[in-house]
């Protein structure tokens, strides 16, 4: 467990949550919340977030889709309670469960989703340097395959179910390799820190046994002023609209 | 071999190239001029182009590249004696080698390259509908598969050489997953006819033997009205400088 020194409390949605993090550990900013604005969930749906960390996804979506039913499945204890608490302290129904994705505890492997969602670490097992705290470096480290989430993920869905992931750009082909096997109807949002910038991350969503071609959509883009501008408020209106506003993300515009 | 009266006098880069094409076969369009403008090739380097039909890609290249030393594989013996015709009536340097891709000819075999350029086929075998005409079916549609291009294009290059390539954005997924077995350093360019669209067509880069990240960059708009407009000239400026100026297409900008 986190003692209350070592969390911090923060804002999300412009302040609609309220979400403790540990202050050195993994921290959510962005990402989780872009991830929860491209879940097409609907109000009564079943939604599995896998690694739910604190729970910001997951609270994000709840707070868009009331009546969406929310599990998050969390290998580290820590992180579980903080994901419980959390959600407790913002009065939205979260069910969080321990346990590996690549060992699926029994009562999840018993169920079947509407949708999961997920954000998996970004750096590859043996890259890059180590975080300094272990609870970060676990969280931005996978000890598990991209591959394995993919396979998880299909999985736990019910037939026609959609998968929506949030990750690097740089692992987009590992993503697409995974997501051909078990589904289809794959769409890719490139996510650019600014028009005619690289994309940063990708979200791409799949259909549990989908057959649709593949679409790569336009960008999706976070600033609007053409170079980064340290004190100016420059979200482009649509970035606005979600993580501010929590409005959803269509991908299929 | 084409008769005359079966063949079309085209022009290319605003009328800088004349090309033969046959009326009724495969009729390149903006595609190959898109991907010799992809091709970071410079003077004295030698480039291969897979399957090069009537000889577009090639002579695009030629003609904003004075001084590279181009070779043309085509399969189909009345395709590459109009490559032959249309490099000679151009005035470029044109080796048109006629063989399969999949057994590649021994002079080719011999024979390594700085570049390789390709436009494969954008239909997988047993998809759609065929083509009324024969050469047209064969130009579209493809009995080589997507990976063995690839794989015939890495194996042609010098090691650190560059495959640059064409494709229905659709078919993104496979060309990925190919292009990461032998090849890295990928770089994917969206080709989208408007803003706001999604990608039409990809090309995608890639370097033997590379071990630099995968990059998805910002898209390519080809027209600058946010609507089709039938009879108005909207390319992007950028689109113009290309398809009408032969400039070149930087990936890495």
């Amino acid at each position: 467990m986190f003692a209350p020194a070592e969390l911090t409390q923060d804002r999300f949605l412009d302040g609609r949550l309220l979400v403790a993090q540990p202050r050195h550990g993994y921290r959510a900013a962005m990402d989780p919340v872009l991830l929860a604005a491209a879940c097409p969930a609907r109000p009564g749906q079943e939604v599995l977030e896998l690694g739910c960390g604190a729970g910001v996804a997951s609270l994000c979506l709840g707070w868009r889709v009331p009546g969406a039913r929310l599990t998050g499945l969390e290998l580290q204890p820590a992180y579980a309670d903080l994901a419980r608490r959390n959600a407790a302290a913002n009065g939205i129904a979260l069910t969080v469960v321990e346990g590996d994705l690549a060992r699926m505890p029994a009562d999840l492997r018993a169920r079947s989703f509407d949708h999961v969602i997920a954000n998996p670490p970004y750096f590859g097992a043996g890259t890059g340097t180590a975080a300094a705290d272990a609870g970060r470096e676990k969280a931005q480290r996978e000890e598990t395959a991209l591959a394995d989430w993919v396979r998880a993920g299909y999985r736990r869905l019910h037939p026609g179910g959609w998968l929506t992931m949030i990750q690097n750009a740089d692992r987009l082909p590992e993503l697409l390799t995974a997501l051909s096997q078990g589904g289809g109807s794959v769409m890719v949002l490139p996510i650019a820190p600014r028009v005619d910038r690289a994309a940063g991350r990708v979200i791409v969503q799949a259909r549990k046994g989908g057959r649709g071609a593949f679409r790569l959509l336009a960008p999706f883009i976070l600033h609007a002023s053409p170079v980064h501008a340290a004190d100016a408020e420059d979200l482009t209106n649509i970035a606005q609209d979600i993580l501010r506003r929590g409005k959803d993300l269509r991908l299929d515009r």
